[in-house]
């Protein structure tokens, strides 16, 4: 395509699904590597814009959940966009400790698909 | 935390919703930059890992969405991770075209917190 952009509206509101949730995408600021996906409420957005440490919904624990609380792997925000329709989070952050996963990876992403299904990955 | 990773399941399967579904993170994968968040069912996935071009489920019209059938902006699929609990797929993938979005640009995610609400970036 060549058509410009199309024009937007100039501000949005983050779209809550039927839960209250919004997915949020977790970016490592500085390798640019996705870390995570987790799930956001009203409180916890609001929680992690004003207070710059990310807090999540667990949607297990049916609780705020700070990343990192118990780890130390906490997530200082560095930036946060919301997307064209409004329906998810992008956040960039600066992630302390061993990484974001609760397996002690750096990132929640490491099965790929092999032969038999999904396998785990050799820097898994 | 100083531990090793604790061991893991050495294959694992997608778990979708309650609506057969799972998010999938799509990523650029020469920027790095984030694209977009969609949506995939079983067979959407299982066409995008054997055509090596991506499809989603689009939940709006409940249909497979071949990404660019009409607008050009295909993706070029070049790897596919799970997540450590299977529930979120990230892709990176060569963007063709203006790019991800439906309005045109590169990337969805292009409204950043301000005074007055979520509000469209600059060069967005």
């Amino acid at each position: 395509m060549t058509d410009s952009p199309s024009s937007v509206p100039k501000t949005l509101s983050p779209q809550w699904n039927e839960q209250g949730l919004i997915p949020t995408i977790t970016q490592d600021a500085d390798t640019g590597e996705v870390l995570m996906l987790a799930w956001m409420n009203a409180e916890a957005l609001e929680k992690t814009l004003a207070g710059r440490q990310v807090v999540y919904w667990s949607r297990s624990r049916q609780a705020l959940w700070r990343k990192g609380e118990t780890s130390g792997n906490t997530q200082d925000l560095v930036d946060a966009h919301l997307d064209c329709d409004g329906d998810t989070l992008l956040l960039r952050v600066k992630q302390h400790g061993a990484g974001a996963c609760h397996t002690g990876r750096r990132t929640c992403f490491f099965y790929a698909p092999g032969e038999t299904g999904w396998q785990l990955t050799e820097d898994g």
